[in-house]
């Protein structure tokens, strides 16, 4: 059966194409800068949002119709299995993501509630073997449940933090089952409502405990994904401990867990805390922890998470362009959808336009950075630029080797500057220029 | 002569004193847990604002009335300092923090720029001396002038950054000879317009070079004072690589400079990075590096930094809770006012009006916070709240013997949670209480 | 049966009390500018939050313990009713509000519905009649059901406008039947999600039409609540047509609705728009069309609608001052608690803690606003401020008998101006003297 | 002599071209649905940011390198006059726009101040008569100065209310004089800092007067231009009274002034109200208010008026859109580039690369809106969408011949809605391949 209807076997047409239901630039099969597209994207379909969300909103019930729906309990659980894989197989993608909790519903106890999710684990290994599907990241849904009002990791209920190291432990059990190439922390509800009656220290120390717990645990089954924290300053909490990309460097320095963690990075996130993703992707880079990340976009007039579709090409290209120059490119991470279709868009065939606009939307923005790349653009600018760091007391403050007696003497002499505009403008012309042509 | 007119003696004269020109809350002498407040509240006048600044702002010219204008270059300096010790005496504040900029004009060369300095900083000297007022902090203005356009210690031109060393060289040799008991380093321009001509790494490595040579030039010279690190997010760069307390924190952390760095935390600069300012607080409490604080405020429905007379009695309460309850307090910190009269509070008498709603604030604050503390409100909170975590597989956790293991059996037997209200109303309600009632 | 449990009967007990359970300022008798707080205050409890509200957010399942949640369909709805009253019993609360769709269940016909409907209308009137309590106001629920989608009287598609039209009909007849004082039209789904795909002409023109067709059916039928419309700037919807109050003005302005609606203002909704609640009140004021507040409050480094128990004394102390010196106070409008305990307060004594500190927000706002208005604070302010536009060139512009020949011929004679300061600092600090001694 | 250097002829050579000194886009001659580019987009250089601006913000001094800063007073206001007309020529733009201060010093009395204005405007008439450039408008400068601190038109001063009549007067005579085609007013000033002090209804009744007695003289003195009012939400004040669009239009309306005034929309205003660019410019359309545009963007990151230049090919794209559907285009108005260059771009040919940025991105957004028209592709989705208002019981509430009785019966009996997706995600992708194609 088919939960997406007869659809004209999807490809690559090209940018004149006028089917909306082809790709126009994803081609997986083309070769950019020495690899295929499909080799660097490694794109991924959230399952939460394609197949265990309904479209309800703070204001209104759910308007997506999906065939799934006509099932209830572990039936539902199957048939969202069956949807995923059809999905996976019509866009052409390689890899899926989820949360334990969107495969499987929760029993009356945790035991029945583990049962469920090993029976639907297995559904999903014997789908995975029969398609070569792989899963790019799985994780432990530990907001959604009331048990978790005040937080998981970082809870005011010890009970509460038991269940959850529970959760996570059988996680990593299932992540390794399937070959999960990384695991992911986000922490829904690990932040605070208001600092008045939070013992922010407390919470914070505990939740590094949980980590070292979790590091712990991975090592000693045998399971070597690269575990990922992924940021977000708030919501659902009025602050969310791990703020930002910054912020989460912070916490896994001060608490040794550098070594084990990169992070996950998400569009509509780092505008959430005042970035660009450009931003927060640059400094996951030159920090060495750029490990995978969740492609969507949000509104930045608006002031929530808004999970959309990743549709400009400005974001998609400077995204590319971190990746294309991280060292390893995305390495055993991927380009996951983590977006929704709008509660306007609750056709099951919006799944597939959303799709294809957000995978195309990559395409052409890796096109784009890596023409840049070849041309060598950004990189000849900041030649220039810099170039009194190549030499004289400049190649000394890189060395180590001057100090504020150097520095001194050396500024009495020197008091003329050269000073070069940075040409923005020109810059952000030769950007259209390349979106445009690339 | 006098700036400020002849204002009868400003002293305290209690809540119900319709004088506007009392202090209604601030009595110098009054013990509040142990210490007067004077030694908590440590008070300082901001020199920018308060004698430098003309009121101009991006639409508009300088509004400010003031004495000292009538003067120019170095006799206007000089007329500023006569302010600055005739305010402070007016107030009994017994600090003030300055720029190096702002005291002495910068003349044609280094060499002349320095020695205008040099008269200013002894003219100062020679006040402070025979008034007993002690600089709380100075700092080097590398912001302001046309050659910091791409940064200072983050600068792409080798030259300036050779002069900023030379700059802060100077202003560490004045801070010791005028027994500063803090330095301070806002990176005013230490940041990016745009990611598209910006070496994000190199700007970072060599800002963590400069600090060092900070570090080791004051050791070197026996400058003892407390090395704060004040962070703000945007403005005037689009990105400032001090963005907030975390971030500042990681990059301590990244290149070892943390334990010669404590924060001095500005309430608008939290606002305007998305948090509360009692966050940044409780932030730098958690972490040991709570030094100092600049007290102001901000509104948060705009988007720029008003750096307005802090007046909020719910912020100064929470802040003054913060400090109280550090380690030590505010130590050799104070309560700065980086804090702007309006340019529509032009007259000089403003600038003892919106000095007196500032002192006022915090003493309230201060009253406030310290009762909230004696009747133990927040800490019989978070006791109650936590107490899951004094005993059984909650102390466990707490004391690092638990696992995944240990977790998962627990949570197979405990899933009953007796999961707790935050009552958050009801604390609100009782805030409201002690800001009236303290 | 009680919903809320034993209780000690809850009264006024004065600031100094420490039960928590008790009023501190809210006195309904007391008397305050000529009325009782009762009259001025006009408090309601909003049906939707208190009754109907789960605590789910979009990261989280319920959290609510609410005793008639063990009933469901109709039983369920009845449940709600009782426990309505009784909680306007504990509080000596006066009134209440709702939506239609908050007080009974849908049915799977219109008919089936309306039937529902009627029934519980019928037993709220009951109750209504033997306690005494009334109906602020009433709305209809145009934004939840999937219908709604894509907006009720600006739908995309006439059939839901055609059911949106008699869901209004239905609501006016209840309204009429209850005695309601106010009718409410908030737009939940009147905006756009993109304007790509949005004929924003005609869905303006349609809603005009269908307001005058409400218009037109409440004088059919002889009812003759205010009219009101509830602002608000985005959120379900990214853009709502009733974006603040400004432009709600220019919509009746422009389609003649003028002389039928006033405003419901909410705080939370003001911040969302970018502006402070009580300029949203005071413009309204100025433009004759202050009907009745929403009382909560935001948290303004949130971007999302929190719709928190109001408990910031600065903001209940000002929306006082508007509505005290509003023609008429409040009128027929009221002080409706359109706000939600936190999802960590989930226990049903949360829900009068939360009440109590709403209620004794506004009414020490209400003290100290009225003390400001008895001493003339901000009367005395204006005065003196604008008092060149009571006599000469400036009577005459006031007067309309100025034009440019007249104005050029008196600045080309007088080119001083005698600029006052506006001291706002010192204006601050008044308020707070205010705020803590009124 | 030449401010610009020996630049290359700049022309048109075509998106594949490497030169950043020549146009991709912009062909002036280039016929688009009917019109050439130059017909519709009457392109204008702003003399302030270009002529006026220093780099100069509010933590630092200005940057720009200009060749008439070597002159003061008068004869760097000639000097400025030089440099505008070589740019214009340079661009081959044929409009400017100015504020009468932008031009022209002040001198010590407002008789010697409209001295200095005659002589330069007609130093600019002569300029004009001899190259054919023309005034597409002007405007008066009533926020720098500080006897405006406390406003113009709503100023508490009838003193300062007098001057700014007696100002605009003056710059009445020069759009007469000068053939502007239209006239702007934008109230730097026209605001408030806090409610606290402020009558905001006698300030704004003022302005109503103001702009009256400005209605009433041009037409006096036969100057026919348009008025024009820019709204903008705040900046330099907390609040302005034009906040946006809509609040212009309530404003109009009240006063009796609609028919007198269009709106000059600004992009970066517009962010900063939280709409879209492309949200104001719809609304003024629909309300046949759409007079002109002020082209530029600004960081939906930050919090203030950055002023870029326009390079975002959405926006412009969505711009030109509107634009084209706007009954008689853009009309008396144009594109004025209210965007000065980053004070990182300090040199004097940024201004050049930056204005080729901007109309090369207002060029090839009105390509891609001119083919998206041609195409019908908005067009065809509104007419699906909106189907069902075109027959029967939808073309029955278009006419006004619906009521809530026709609507209840109407709805009883049909209650099934075929509700359609709005297929956002798809439109999206599609406008991303016209930008690409176009």
């Amino acid at each position: 059966m088919s939960y997406f209807g007869q659809l004209p076997q999807i490809q690559f047409e090209g940018k004149q194409s006028t089917n909306p239901l082809a790709f126009k630039f994803y081609n997986p099969d083309q070769v950019v800068l020495g690899k295929t597209m499909r080799q660097h994207l490694r794109f991924a379909v959230a399952y939460w949002h394609s197949f265990t969300g309904t479209g309800a909103d703070p204001f209104g019930a759910g308007t997506n119709v999906r065939g799934w729906d006509r099932f209830s309990g572990m039936d539902q659980a199957k048939a969202r299995v069956e949807a995923c894989f059809e999905l996976l197989q019509i866009l052409d993608v390689d890899y899926f993501c989820f949360h334990d909790r969107d495969i499987a519903p929760e029993g009356d106890t945790l035991q029945e509630t583990n049962s469920n999710l090993d029976a639907i684990v297995e559904l999903i290994g014997q789908h995975m073997k029969a398609t070569g599907k792989k899963l790019l990241w799985n994780t432990a849904n530990m907001f959604t449940h009331p048990r978790f009002v005040h937080g998981a990791a970082t809870t005011s209920n010890a009970n509460v933090y038991a269940y959850a190291g529970a959760q996570v432990k059988k996680a990593l059990e299932h992540g390794k089952l399937l070959g999960a190439e990384n695991y992911v922390f986000w922490g829904g509800r690990e932040g605070y409502e208001s600092l008045l009656n939070t013992d922010l220290g407390l919470e914070l120390d505990n939740l590094a405990r949980f980590l070292h717990m979790a590091v712990d645990y991975a090592k000693e089954i045998g399971f070597d994904a690269q575990f990922l924290i992924e940021p977000k300053p708030k919501e659902p909490t009025k602050h969310q401990y791990d703020f930002d990309a910054a912020t989460t460097l912070s916490f896994l320095q001060k608490y040794d867990l550098l070594p084990h963690f990169k992070l996950n990075i998400e569009a509509n996130h780092a505008t959430l805390a005042g970035h660009t993703f450009e931003h927060e992707l640059r400094l996951a880079r030159v920090n060495g922890v750029l490990g995978s990340i969740d492609a969507n976009q949000g509104d930045t007039l608006l002031g929530w998470d808004t999970d959309e579709f990743p549709t400009d090409l400005y974001s998609t290209s400077l995204a590319m362009y971190e990746i294309l120059k991280n060292d390893g490119g995305i390495g055993r991470g991927g380009v996951n959808f983590d977006a929704k279709v709008r509660r306007t868009s609750f056709e099951p065939v919006d799944l597939i336009y959303a799709h294809i606009a957000g995978m195309d939307a990559f395409a052409r923005g890796m096109e784009v950075a890596a023409k840049l790349i070849e041309d060598r653009v950004f990189e000849q600018i900041l030649d220039e630029r810099y170039a009194t760091f190549k030499s004289g007391i400049g190649a000394d403050i890189v060395a180590g080797t001057a100090n504020f007696h150097t520095l001194e003497a050396y500024a009495l002499q020197n008091q003329s500057y050269e000073l070069q505009s940075g040409h923005l403008e020109r810059i952000k012309s030769v950007v259209n220029q390349y979106i445009i042509n690339a």
